[in-house]
């Protein structure tokens, strides 16, 4: 009898560190190609999965989340917290974590760090919609210049062509960051002075401010005709980016119906507004964009299946990388009904 | 500047071999004693908790379930999954691992094995009820003799006096693994040859049995005035183990009713069936043993509150012990709002 942990007792866990070194194993740019189809593979086969509202356990600090889904074969889940306060005392706004495991037996495949990830999954999800969505351009204003605001880049050039990027942020020192970040990626960034300038000749704006109340990013004189907005900072009850004028004069197009009308911009219109959800798109079933003149709007809040999409790419770029760690995590007896015996022998 | 994880982005971990070595560290029937009292700790000041049903993701071959709760300033979840094949292809049915969190900044404090650890907070519970509610006995008929058995003997052993255990269980097998592993452990273990052989002298009757059907272990005439039954195995739906009868007869004590009317033995009644929660016997609210001839019975179901009492227990025990493993779970860069730089400067 053994008493090491057998091949079924133990989960492929990666941690931070791993996960950066997977980046740079694939490649930042093929690494977020590769995430938004396997987001748009999900996506297309929408209607399979098992959608659960997220579990949220709201403080007065903050929210805690778990996001649960299922493709009926995989199972996956989220944790995730929202803390605005974390940034003053120098931790994360929003870290988390997540787990894939097989349905068929309830055992967890893999145990992943998520902020990373999360990241990377945010900005693949915006490019995969840009790409059904935007006009042909080469320039994307980039307002609101914090943790996302150059992964939104990399995505938008490696799918849809973007070599310009605008840049403006309320704090020029988030602008200087993002700056020096995108020095050397191939993309030529500009650092503007107000959202106006940033919009200029940007045929997709996108959005991704941290504040968490009803702003006014951008007004609807700012909009005009033809481009794609990919709203993003406005992600949860009582924070929004748009004013509702601009919703007006949009097709908005959304991940899961339920969920962006408590978290998303469209949380400031009534409850039978008229949306389009992104996988009626992508399947064919419902127009994307149907004019040069039109304004296409992805109010995006992040949905538990882009993050089961993602922890699936990770598990398939694992193998061969040398990367994750064994966690000695699910108790295993010889005999399953002898758990007591396990715990006795290991003295 | 340092790429190495810093502390607040460590999160102690512990193994399934860490949680055995903390077993015998402490000593199993003290570990027993502890769980039990941290448990009972919560349920005195349940009314605090923030009640969440599980999140259940059901599928044709079992389920798998996130137990999420919190005290305001700690949050905890239990993963757990239920599959009854998994046995028939050498798996564990069941296997879990939880988490806690700080409710102030969202990030994980403890990440641990559950699987271990909910076989001894269910035997701890299981106790910590007997000893407000069975009365003075010496002796525990045990039915069922499953992975469960030994913790429950050991548990009424440490809290409730008990030095005698009668086991039974359809399949001999069982009853002869749970007759060696409790030789040496103080107890006297007699193995019987019927439900009603067991429950002989006995003043504690626990039935943990494992088929997932309306099963009649207990029926209504084999109960004696007097004794306090221990009902554990009836743990969801369409999974009982007592005849409606005895449900009739005796003063019902639960854990949280919502749950327990879906999960439990008095899924057999209707809604309005009279029940009584255990933290309200606790605190002095409400009676729990009124005379020497009531039948008390405990319709355990297993609630989150008791995994987070034990993951509490498991984050206080750790210090000192030389046990826990630190993971770089969570993303901490120098300037949260640079995650792009840290990622790039991993390369």
């Amino acid at each position: 009898m053994t008493l090491a942990p057998s091949d079924t007792a133990l989960v492929p866990f990666v941690s931070v560190d791993h996960m950066m070194r997977l980046v740079h194993h694939v490649g930042l740019r093929p690494m977020l190609r590769g995430l938004a189809e396997y987001i748009e593979q999900d996506f297309r086969r929408w209607e399979l999965f098992d959608k659960t509202p997220r579990v949220a356990s709201h403080s007065a600090q903050g929210v805690i989340e778990l996001m649960p889904t299922s493709d009926g074969e995989v199972y996956g889940f989220k944790y995730v917290n929202g803390h605005p306060k974390n940034t003053r005392e120098g931790l994360q706004t929003v870290t988390a974590f997540g787990l894939l495991a097989d349905v068929g037996t309830g055992y967890p495949v893999l145990l992943s760090e998520m902020t990373v990830l999360t990241a990377l999954r945010t900005a693949a999800t915006s490019a995969m919609v840009a790409r059904q969505l935007a006009p042909a351009t080469d320039t994307m204003a980039m307002i609101g210049n914090g943790a996302q605001s150059e992964f939104q880049a990399l995505a938008m050039a490696e799918l849809c062509g973007i070599s310009k990027v605008r840049l403006y942020d309320i704090d020029p020192a988030a602008t200087e960051k993002a700056m020096r970040n995108l020095a050397g990626t191939g993309i030529e960034a500009v650092a503007c002075r107000s959202s106006e300038e940033a919009m200029i000749g940007a045929g997709i704006v996108t959005t991704c401010t941290a504040d968490k109340q009803y702003a006014t990013i951008l007004t609807d004189n700012m909009v005009g005709a033809g481009v794609h907005l990919n709203a993003i900072g406005g992600d949860c009850p009582g924070k929004t980016e748009l004013h509702p004028g601009i919703l007006d004069r949009a097709d908005v197009f959304v991940e899961y119906t339920p969920q962006t009308r408590i978290e998303g911009e469209i949380q400031q219109k009534p409850e039978d507004f008229a949306v389009t959800e992104m996988w009626e798109v992508l399947t064919g079933a419902k127009p994307g964009r149907t004019s040069d003149r039109q304004i296409t709007l992805f109010d995006g809040v992040g949905f538990a299946i882009e993050d089961f999409s993602a922890l699936r790419y990770v598990r398939d770029a694992l193998p061969g990388t040398g990367l994750g760690q064994m966690l000695d995590m699910l108790a295993d007896p010889d005999d399953p009904r002898d758990l007591f015996g396990m715990v006795m022998r290991a003295a």
